[in-house]
């Protein structure tokens, strides 16, 4: 059940009771964390110095045809255990409510997360792919790989800070 | 009808078949692009100077609070035209085969696109969404926006080339 808190505001239906297209699970993300200890976000899982890693299913293994270890990929994957009706919401560390299209909070309409790591290791045999860490929680829904590239995935004219 | 291209490989079952979960549509993107004459990425799309819009459905205005033009935002969209079947792919412009999962091609078992936008414009009455640029076809469904977030979605050291 969702509790609501205070300030929040849900959808006047439930998104996964409107299905439009279906998605398929392409293998299951291994992580070290579970509902309740997981990091805030991939920053904190990353300073955690926890690596993780994609189990493929081996239907797909010939699709990583091309990657290999160093590069920089983004993960899309399915926040099952989220719900999926908020609108507006508070999240434990906000300071107010917030809408969801402006959080990267896990509920959302269609409760799909993006991490952009990096790849550590392939095997084309088993479809095991070592990540340098990710914040889900063990056994998350991968549904998509795709390689970062700087010259789209980054806003023209964008800088680090000093 | 999926054309098969020399080199191309194909799963074994097609993903459409497989529905683990269902996702809806938020709303519509409209862009200047239909078939045949889309650019190859987002990055020609910003050269070609046009815009382009988001109509959600009303539903999820309350979504946008906190959202502002101006902020770069991450929107995932639900690619209806493309074959889902090609684990190993070779589009126009590749010299060779290579794996879905180390492409941006459109075709991939869950035909879920992203791109990095700044909003232009937000009217909080109609829904309307103005973006300063897109790659994909008008009425393509949307399913989500995010914010840009440098901290996470920029890899830790990469620095912009000089």
């Amino acid at each position: 059940m969702t509790v609501i808190r205070d300030g929040e505001v849900t959808l006047p239906f439930d998104p996964a009771d409107r299905a439009e297209a279906g998605v398929t699970f392409i293998g299951r993300i291994r992580s070290p964390w579970a509902k309740g200890d997981s990091p805030r976000n991939l920053r904190q899982a990353r300073e955690s110095g926890k690596a993780a890693r994609i189990e493929l299913d081996l239907a797909y293994i010939p699709a990583l045809e091309g990657l290999d270890p160093g590069r920089q990929v983004i993960l899309l994957y399915w926040m099952d255990k989220s719900p999926r009706t908020l609108a507006v919401q508070r999240p434990r560390h906000s300071t107010g409510p917030r809408g969801t299209f402006s959080l990267r909070s896990p509920a959302r309409p269609n409760p799909i997360a993006l991490s952009v790591v990096r790849l550590t290791s392939i095997d084309r045999d088993t479809g095991v792919v070592g990540i340098d860490a990710i914040d889900c929680y063990d056994g998350t829904p991968l549904l998509d790989i795709k390689p970062w590239m700087p010259s789209i995935d980054v806003p023209p004219g964008w800088q680090p800070d000093a």
